[in-house]
């Protein structure tokens, strides 16, 4: 039982206009993993260096995540250089050291290949695929990607989205992937690639999810952003987004319609929190009563009454 | 009873990505006072040219609205040529000829003046100062503006802004205005200035309202947008919005929060009638059931059911 995810773990330095920090926890798989946690068993697939520090192996440990998968490598662990300015709704690259990720060849354990539920973390499409294909019969298989891959690597990305349930990208990503600047137009051609649902992320504008009913029609949900009014720190956003999503419905095991709305909007509460201190600092502390309590913040935020006829 | 609406009438010369019209009927009043009639009786205050044609006249009656404070002036009617291209989220202003409105001097019908429901269009804040003051005592006035009052007027509009209870503008202006990057600050600022309520348009990603509890606690309510897989012409689609959001309070006679979430749907769902055609062309055909079905679709569009404890 679980969800198994493969992702990067990381050390990132991220500069902000709240502040800065230097070789923080983080890395998609991380922030995915200890998001879900709140939901449902994870399972991480992952390589580090020998530098990977006790403390940060710790908080994995004491959010329950088996870490049989984790790969300790000779070499130095990846890490992440950024800053964000303004609006802080895109990051800035300054400096990318793949480190000992550069040759990352996820391994799945035996005991992994029985999973049901998969998050293929923001990796090389190929890698992706690999992955997938050792888990015996996954009921749901979701997947992040980035503008990375969708330029360099198309055909191979178009291969892994054939085996993908869940495609949980940004609006950008999306219409580029589709070549359509229109996204209900880019959701409907990506839905027959492969995925059943598209979930889109627009960060500060909330989530729109895609998918087609059994009769071919287009089903659209949407749901805003919690209203963050001290963005510390987005970095990692997504992930935990993903983490909520995929942990819920891992959590509940169910794949329907309405556990997939439910499971969005763990989604957007699990990214609010992440944002509002640097790294994991704020879902370090959190607890599921908070988790709770804003779900319910949702349901009033989003609101209102059917009219009398 | 209805509500009197202050703007502009124009001829629209547009041209977007799917054709273009010359000298279309347009103008912030037009889109408004035909989205609001859906709903309330409108009554119009604006000037037009000697060149105004029948037809245009007509359609309006056609919707009942009262043109009594319809001038005609000696000149020709305001004319506005623009354009749009890629994701039509940004409309370039290519000609700009104000005409009979440069000199617009509003006149508010002495019949007017007992109106409960006041929507002062995009123009001069001191001319919606003006306004105003003509109605004797309002239970409601909403008002627009733009970047252009704001850069250019912000004393006057920070007056307008004290007599104003509803304040519909986009996210560029909001955070323009309060001189704020994040939006939820922003609405905070510009609630201390008079407003009551904030509703922030935000184009294909919906609408996001802030209003202040009687306790001085941030109500915030959050719509997505409805898909539009054809957005022909966005012209009007805010004047629209605001159209079908006041008429519906005003249709109502109801001010309170419930009510506003639901108008604030309403508007939604006329601004996205709006665009799927040039101009006025699917407004004028539209039907009240059609209305209430997308309503309807927007339940579904944001329904998600509540977590068992």
């Amino acid at each position: 039982m679980g969800v198994l995810v493969v992702g990067s773990v990381a050390y990132d330095s991220v500069k902000t206009p709240f502040g800065e920090v230097e070789q923080a926890l983080g890395g998609s798989a991380v922030f995915f993993s200890v998001s879900a946690s709140f939901f449902s068993k994870v399972h991480l697939v992952a390589c580090v260096g020998k530098d990977f520090r006790p403390e940060d192996r710790f908080l994995l440990e004491s959010r329950d995540v088996d870490l049989a998968g984790l790969e300790v490598i000779d070499g130095e662990t990846f890490r992440w250089k950024g800053q964000y300015s303004g609006d802080l709704n895109e990051a800035e690259t300054l400096e990318t050291h793949l480190n000992v990720f550069a040759g990352f060849q996820p391994k799945i354990p035996e005991k992994y290949r029985e999973l049901d539920y998969v998050f293929l973390g923001n990796i090389d499409p190929t890698l992706q695929r690999q992955v997938v294909s050792q888990v015996k019969a996954p009921r749901l298989v979701a997947c992040d990607t980035m503008n990375y891959w969708i330029d360099g690597q198309f055909q191979s990305l178009m291969e892994t989205l054939k085996k993908v349930h869940i495609l949980i990208i940004n609006d950008t990503e999306t219409k580029k992937l589709a070549q359509e600047a229109n996204l209900v137009k880019a959701a409907r051609k990506i839905l027959g690639w492969g995925p059943r649902v598209l979930v889109v992320k627009r960060g500060e504008y909330g989530v729109t999810k895609f998918s087609l009913t059994p009769s071919r029609e287009l089903s659209v949900f949407g749901v805003p952003a919690y209203p963050v009014e001290e963005v510390f720190d987005p970095t990692g956003a997504g992930d935990s987004f993903a983490g909520g999503l995929m942990g819920y419905l891992s959590g509940t095991n169910r794949t329907d319609e309405e556990a997939i709305r439910q499971a969005i909007v763990f989604g957007s509460v699990m990214a609010s929190f992440n944002v509002e201190k640097f790294s994991l600092d704020r879902l370090r502390e959190l607890t599921f009563t908070e988790v709770q309590f804003r779900f319910r913040e949702f349901l009033d935020l989003t609101h209102f009454e059917q009219i009398s006829e």
